[in-house]
């Protein structure tokens, strides 16, 4: 094994770089795919330009809060609570988390017209350019993750020749700068999408009865930036600090656990190998012309599954090799794989209308929109019993296997690479989930360029088929993003500990507590804020599509072209305004209650917040995904069909839905990660002062 | 000081009696009062009529399940794993608790007619009967709860000649008895009164066209019926269950902290203290003739503070007269009275619409039924912030006043304590609040007794300070309801370490850690479930009350009579069918999670279920109450008025917020501490047995 640890960096490196090559031959690939019309490729380009000023100005906003952050960092670096390696690690994690956001969504957005153009010439085609587009989103993100975490694990371990515990701790600030990036991605994404959706709807299926997609209407190429920027970018930030949080962490468990180098290294081999593993995996999508639905979806999780095979069994031989003495880990690599397995699946089985609860959902729209809100939210509710579980049976069987019996810190490093297991594939999982706003974004431009219906069929098809992957996404999303959180709490004390903090993390040790009822609390706080955010966003463009209805001559007779740039730039401001406070509450809160309570009472929190934070979102998600199929299964001829009363108190349903699945609940995902990191960060100046204990020490 | 421990408990018995002397005094002169005409009496009595059918059946159907309960209590303690007391306190908890709701609904059920007719005397005269008959509610309610104590407490002190350890541990179980009469009675009721209400008003109101509480729509009654088996003795349960809960608790953690008979009593004589303390301010209670709206709240808060100042005086006297060495117990108690009121204030904020938020919400219903529905979940989540602090700072309060940094266990006696001076005025908040739903009925029986108009004004005027005091009743159950949960939680680890359980606590344990999610889930999947059963009852009614309309021949024009009965038989059928789902799930999870993840697992699972519960209570309790009176609030005149499309928004909001508000929200308060009960109870179990301490024997 000797020579190991210099040689392991270098083979975690090559594999990021492979990723990162074959996402590159993918993104040429498919921008040397047809464009189609000309009509088509000028509404892509609007689309695209509309998606790239506003990431441009997300970047500019994000700026300020980085350049702001990096003051409040340095100061404390100078004062000793940190050291100055974290300004740069915090950069860098900012840059690539937004890095991997700006690629997807570049990809993407040169994709749609082209999986539009694709989908004229066969169903098989244009699935092939879409999934493709989600293949380089996917390969980017883990990547350049990759890249991140081996490039600064060399310079820790070969240029400042730290020692083992000194390169983790140095790396797991840096998931602060992905978090931040993400939030404020998510959010603001989250925001924009919802935004122009629920403007365009309001006003322009509901007042001026055009259908959704309808080039007259002038908030629908906000609605498909929107898309982009929301579903693709903010996605594509939260899973590449899923994917970076939970490798740092468990490295971080590892030098708690004893396990010196071979600990850290083995999760970030994992990773290298998941990366191999999805890009064989990205191979077997493919199907034969003339394929139905379900033999498409069938390709999409032949790919899944051949890669996770590949990871568990390629992760078998690595922990066999160089962890001999820890064989049970392996255990926990593969409940990871199938928790995530499964909790999409079960995502899928509560959202979808091929099974019963939201076919049942959308029987309970014949009594109106008061009783399909009622059975949406209970179906939500409902929905968060089996994933809780699921990840509740995937930290016994990782801790226990990991043996966490003998070894109370070697259990819970179980638990983190259960986290890194589930992740593993991500290059590939994301793939099909980055694959779904493509497909949508490409109904959109057939349906605006006034293509054939046939095409459009062919893209509802696959759009639909985007629906199913997304679903599965999300519940994949949120799992992850709960084993990371987990293990960042972990992190966090053990960070604690060796400032010398006291912890006395006991459920029943008032700051604990406290600091759990907050927890608990702030995902909901942060819910009502990006809820209202929307509305309000919503709100002004509304105002402004009926602005444009009324005073632009001829558009809606076809004449006149409508102002499409005012409605993005509307969508691009309030987002970006309205995206400030719930970030702010993110990396406030861990602060503000470290301040007051002190660590025992942060821990509480993150630990509050991981618990209702997991709930919230998977109701939030479920709640939403099962609305909006509940009303495709009323739109496809169900109780009453199109226009029926029943559609009409469905749409209510969805209306409801789309904050719910596409801004706040996802949101909440990063959130949970968010304050785990921000903890981590300002970890010094909590253990140095805090009111608590301050009164603690004045009673004694 | 000597022979005080011998005096103190007939001290409390007296005090507990004189509750209920004064209880019996008011009770037959609410009954003394004129019933008003034939028509009121005979609508009245068939109000009454129903409710008590529904309670005896209700009772039918909980006396199987303590008939079970007690022959597993029986093989337990037959097995060692739990004292001879236990089925006998079991069963004294439970009809007491039953006994509390019981005598509310009668004597509300003979108040709601004669408030009616005193409002025809004048405004004064209705408030008078209607907060007498509330009066005997709270006093009923308290006098009943000390009675039970202080007779278990002298018969296992004189009697049995136990120690304090002993004597505590024995009462702790007995709360199980009243939680799961009052989780039934809560869960039934609400069901009951929600089915009737959405029914009623889904045909009659929208469908028929027919105003609230005409007499020709067949769900009136029940409707009607529903206020009182729902709001009345469900809410009497769910307090009585929270008094008594919170006085043992505390006594369990005096023995804890080394405080021996003092710290027991200490409770029990604030528990007097309060109930004398809230009979003087029921005499504050009056008004002028021809008071407006805000002099006659004035009036009903003056009695609530008065009590509360009384009771803080003499408390403190208590305090340093009997521990005159922990003198700082004095602001736990403060604490918790101030934390009451001030929940209580924050509720009224939320959902009153002199405030801003309801005011708002009511706007957003110009946009239409989603925007208003979105608009109501994010002021039920931005709600629950501010409650959370005020707990959390009470707790911090209560723990460091008491000693906590001293003594750990002190500091959390203090914490119990503060839940203690929260009810110690229970007598007379609960009187504003039971208050309501009489106004509520007499409104009703105005209506369908034709009475003239000005009554029925007054009756509004009445409902519409009821709706205040609910909401505040509602703040005031959640907030008692979660320190009582907190100090149960703490009795139990108690119990668990003198039964020999081995605690790891540490929120990074992981069986903590599961607990903590699945605690944090289950109040969602009971909300779900709950829910779902007021959708299913309410289907019922719907066919019925459809049905009465086709059939029966003149109902329509008034020359006929609806068969009321029969509506009344399905909500009772169905509630009583719909509430073993979710009582069942409050009592075998805490079972089935101890035989698996063991004591440590339940912990968790508590405390998640409590601070997740915490939040769902709140949210709930407070999107209903916006939504109920931001439909007032139009029905005002503003927006539009009555009839307007934003009314009709705002209508599919107060239906989506009546099971919120009225079924699932106040539910939730007694799911949190049921689970504690039983834990407590099936403590010995599970220290004996579960997977986890099985699987690391076996790895051991």
């Amino acid at each position: 094994m000797v020579g190991f640890e210099n040689i392991a960096p270098f083979l975690v490196l090559a594999a990021a770089v492979i990723g990162l090559a074959f996402a590159m031959y993918k993104f040429f690939w498919v921008k040397k795919q047809d464009e189609g019309t000309k009509e088509m490729s000028n509404i892509a380009s609007k689309i695209r330009k509309g998606a790239m000023a506003y990431l441009k100005r997300q970047y500019k906003t994000v700026g300020i809060f980085f350049v702001v952050m990096i003051i409040i960092i340095c100061v404390m670096a100078s004062l000793g609570l940190l050291t100055w390696f974290v300004p740069f690690a915090f950069l860098s994690g900012g840059f690539f988390s937004g890095l991997s956001g700006f690629i997807g969504m570049k990809i993407a957005t040169y994709a749609n017209t082209r999986t539009a153009s694709g989908a004229r010439k066969g169903l098989n085609r244009g699935l092939k350019i879409a999934f493709s587009s989600g293949t380089v989103m996917g390969l980017t993100v883990v990547g350049l993750g990759l890249l991140d975490i081996s490039i600064w694990f060399m310079i820790l371990k070969f240029g400042f020749k730290l020692g083992a515990d000194d390169i983790m701790a140095a790396m797991l600030t840096f998931g602060m700068g992905a978090s931040s990036m993400a939030l404020f991605a998510r959010v603001g994404g989250g925001i924009f999408t919802k935004a122009a959706d629920v403007g365009a709807d309001l006003v322009g299926k509901v007042e001026a009865g055009i259908p959704e997609d309808d080039p007259r209407n002038p908030a629908v190429i906000a609605d498909n930036v929107g898309d982009n920027v929301g579903d693709v970018a903010g996605m594509g930030a939260d899973l590449y600090e899923s994917y970076v949080g939970s490798i740092i962490s468990t490295g971080a468990l590892a030098t708690a656990a004893g396990l010196g180098f071979s600990g850290i290294i083995v999760p970030m081999l994992i990773a290298a190998i998941g990366i191999v593993a999805s890009i064989i995996g990205t191979f077997f999508v493919s199907t034969k012309e003339g394929a139905d639905q379900k033999s498409l979806l069938g390709s999409l999780r032949r790919g899944t599954y051949i890669a996770a095979i590949i990871s568990a069994i390629a992760s078998g031989v690595l922990i066999f090799t160089f962890l001999p003495e820890h064989t049970g880990v392996l255990w926990a690599v593969i409940s990871g794989l199938i928790a995530g397995v499964l909790i999409g699946f079960f995502t899928e089985y509560y959202t979808s209308d091929s099974y019963k609860p939201t076919q049942k959902l959308s029987s309970s729209s014949q009594t109106g929109s008061a009783t399909i809100i009622i059975d949406g939210l209970a179906l939500g509710m409902n929905s968060t019993a089996i994933p809780v579980i699921i990840v509740g049976l995937s930290i016994l069987v990782s801790f226990f296997a990991a043996g966490g019996v003998g070894s109370f810190e070697l259990g819970l490093y179980g638990v983190g690479i259960s986290a890194v297991g589930m992740l593993a594939t991500l290059g590939i999982t994301l793939a099909t989930d980055a694959y779904g706003p493509v497909a949508d974004n490409a109904g959109g431009i057939a349906e605006m360029a006034g293509l054939e219906e046939e095409v459009r069929n062919r893209t509802d098809a696959l759009d639909s088929l985007g629906n199913t992957t997304a679903a599965t996404g999300k519940g994949f999303a949120i799992g992850s993003a709960a084993l990371t959180a987990l293990a960042l709490i972990v992190s966090y004390t053990d960070k604690v500990e060796s400032l010398g903090g006291n912890l006395t993390l006991s459920i029943t040790n008032p700051p604990v507590l406290i600091g759990l009822f907050i927890g608990a609390m702030l995902p909901f706080l942060f819910s009502a804020f990006t809820m209202k955010a929307v509305g309000r966003a919503a709100q002004k463009i509304v105002v402004e599509v009926r602005r444009q209805f009324r005073e632009i001559k001829g558009l809606m007779e076809g004449t006149a072209e409508a102002d499409y740039a005012t409605c993005v730039d509307i969508c691009t401001r309030s987002s970006l305004k309205e995206m400030i406070l719930p970030a702010a509450l993110g990396i406030l809160a861990p602060i503000v209650v470290g301040l007051v309570l002190g660590v025992n009472g942060v821990v509480g929190m993150l630990a509050g917040a991981l618990i209702s934070g997991f709930a919230i979102a998977i109701m939030m998600a479920n709640s939403g995904g099962a609305w909006d199929n509940a009303k495709k299964y009323i739109e496809a001829g169900n109780f009453g069909g199109k226009g029926s009363e029943n559609h009409k108190a469905a749409v209510v349903g969805d209306t409801v839905g789309d904050p719910f699945k596409d801004t706040s609940g996802p949101s909440v995902n990063i959130l949970i990660k968010l304050l785990s990191m921000v903890s981590i960060v300002f970890a010094g100046l909590i253990v140095k002062f805090n009111v608590v204990d301050l009164i603690t020490g004045l009673i004694k």
